[in-house]
């Protein structure tokens, strides 16, 4: 097989087959065939696309260009989530615990953030002494003793992804539906959990900028996972505006952990309903989605979803006691209130900016090395269709000094839009793919 | 500027400006952009395609990243002539020497053969001692006193094209009408010539299959050309069929002087007589087509031509006496006439095929540091349309061996296919294009 002949036949719109897509990826992650064929190709794949089948091929052959994760003998339900990325999103923390409390062996392994977009572990990091770095050995016994782990990514998990998505970040290569599916499926698959549930946003803060694309992802990802034996579900929410009321790592611990106690209702616990309960119907552990959701509540009523949090923080090394008293997380020296200049309603959010806006208070990485302020961020108090008064804060800005409040006030003022005439609330959930 | 803007400005359709390629056929050249990002690029110039302005700035930007031809100080009229690349295809033999004894200076820098086309330079050095190697003084003093000059590249001209030649035949980016008109073009427009003829093959033997693509490409390089400041015209010839009646070194050049000689008509005298045409009067030596093909063909009549040929191969070192005497050529010591099984008509030839005949026979070259042996290859007694009597010889091997003149023999007979049927013969000329 010669890789400059399957770059002609997709090029020409052919359909690769399973032995073809395996030489290109095993030849690939092994050094076989260089990175100027491999962007070549991923430039024929981005204007030819790739049929289900093939993007199924893809997914696997990366699967298994590493280790994976046995999860066989767990007991009871595996599952695993997965969100394509938003601002301000806190899911995992405190849909994970939900679950868990529900007997749903949740074994997660996160990414940091880069870029507008935080990262769970990034997040999880600002509770003293959490440590992200588990053993594979530790990380089995957590996941059967807690029923959740939250661990970064082994070293050896899928490096055909790690080396595909290096060369398609520089090549115009990211952009496309079998490409976005098979980076995050194969990462999944590896993972080994038996339900997978994604979380697909779409609008201005996410990468899927439109309904449509964001339709076409989710149903080339369900195809794939459910091809692969997994029972895979997808739901397309909202990412026009930034998700719950926070934006920086150690103000979103405190809304999720608001949100665990059951002080904080709102989109929030309302995502983690719906996408808790699609894990719970996947996986048999409910009949039906009101059942599912009646189950789900009960675990924040009954305060066992926080003590489950509390229980997981301690495993991972960090300081339980922060679930009771949120004064030992990082606190910004600088809270300034942003006030509205006139009454209105708020009509749009930039949440792609409002990222931003955390990201240059320190609060995300711009390069993979750079440090991050743990205390810093933007907290929403009003969401779109909220009333403002005149005078009124709609966000306070959390930040290292003065300079940087000040700085950050005048960038959110850029990002935030408001009408005179009363604007309907953003609906949070587009559609489920199952 | 960004490379990865750039790929991806392209991958979406954009038109890159004079500055943005410059920036990458300098960054290219240079080592800073590396191979991985060009190819991506080269990708998607295979899809989105370039406008002509994009063409001319490619061309231009590639001409100008090494050494250029200075032929100001030139006398007279200088021009350069360009085939797309055909089998048997000895033009450059016979029609350099005609319009050199008319005073146009041709200055020509040609490459060698690799894969199923003959290269200009393996059939000159079939002559005893014939050099391709010239410093540049003497290549200008050869220019100007004789008239004519056949030589090898010089190693920093366009080492753009040369760069991303290799990458285009390894990433399945070669059959591109902007990417194939700026590695010809730029060539060209080094060497300086002020007129260029352009004879773009269309057929079974040359990289165009189709008359479309060989128009489209035509175009392109004439429009390129002529926006650079130089006269240029193209002419579309057939290519289905090898050229003239021998394919093979020595036998090319044998086929040649016979028609130096006037003693051999057909479709090579036919074509040298299109192209020097066009020469003539882009150059303003004549007036119109017929005044100019009578010129032509008196360089033969009165023996210039032959004259000329010679002069030449003693400026560059080889034995004038071979315009004489063709037994100074080397000569393959087995000839086996291919005899037609029953009566026909000729009606198809695969150039292509009979091309690989001659390169299998040791003819060619397999890699670039492939030897070559001059004696060998096919001479074609009959042509398309040639009727053919039972047990007639069509064709004749020349070999190294009775096994190997066999072997092509057998070979011969499948890319021959016979008609009960007369067949018309095939027009030589498509279209010229100016």
């Amino acid at each position: 097989m010669l890789m400059s002949e399957l770059i002609i036949k997709k090029r020409d719109g052919g359909t690769l087959t399973e032995e073809e897509i395996q030489f290109i990826v095993e030849g690939y992650t092994k050094g076989e065939i260089p990175d100027y064929q491999m962007s070549a190709f991923l430039m024929a794949v981005y204007f030819q696309k790739m049929l289900p089948i093939e993007a199924l091929h893809l997914t696997l052959a990366m699967t298994h260009s590493g280790e994976t994760l046995d999860l066989s003998g767990i007991t009871g339900v595996t599952a695993d989530k997965h969100s394509t990325g938003g601002v301000g999103d806190k899911t995992s923390l405190v849909l994970v615990p939900m679950l868990a409390c529900l007997g749903v062996k949740m074994a997660k392994m996160s990414g940091r953030g880069l870029g507008h977009t935080g990262g769970t572990l990034d997040k999880l990091e600002s509770i003293p002494g959490f440590c992200v770095d588990i053993p594979q050995e530790r990380f089995m016994e957590q996941l059967e003793q807690v029923g959740m782990v939250i661990a970064g990514q082994t070293a050896n998990l899928v490096p055909a992804d790690k080396k595909m998505y290096a060369l398609r970040d520089v090549t115009g290569t990211v952009d496309n539906i079998a490409l976005i599916t098979s980076s995050i499926m194969s990462k999944k698959l590896a993972t080994g959990a038996q339900t997978i549930v994604l979380d697909v946003k779409m609008g201005k803060g996410s990468f899927m900028k439109t309904e449509e694309d964001a339709r076409l992802l989710a149903q080339s990802m369900v195809k794939v996972g459910n091809l692969a034996g997994r029972n895979t579900v997808a739901v397309i929410t909202d990412m026009d505006q930034p998700l719950g009321n926070t934006v920086g790592n150690a103000l979103e611990v405190k809304e999720a952990i608001a949100t665990l106690r059951g002080e904080h209702n709102g989109e929030l616990l309302d995502l983690c309903l719906e996408l808790g309960s699609c894990i719970l119907t996947a996986s048999g552990l409910a009949a039906a989605e009101e059942e599912a959701k009646s189950k789900l509540r009960s675990t924040i009523a009954d305060g066992s979803a926080l003590q489950k949090f509390a229980e997981f923080v301690q495993a991972q090394g960090g300081d339980p006691r922060v679930v009771q008293d949120l004064t030992l997380l990082p606190e910004a020296p600088v809270q300034l209130d942003v006030l509205a200049k006139e009454a209105g309603y708020i009509a749009e959010m930039d949440a792609l900016e409002i990222g931003k806006v955390s990201l240059r208070l320190g609060g995300g990485r711009v390069t993979k090395e750079s440090g991050i302020d743990p205390s810093v961020g933007v907290v929403l108090l009003k969401k779109i269709g909220d009333v403002v008064g005149e005078g009124e804060a709609f966000a306070t800005v959390h930040a290292a000094n003065t300079a940087d409040a000040e700085a950050a006030a005048a960038q959110l003022r850029d990002c935030i839009f408001m009408s005179a005439e009363p604007v309907p609330a953003k609906p949070l959930v587009y559609g489920i793919i199952r």
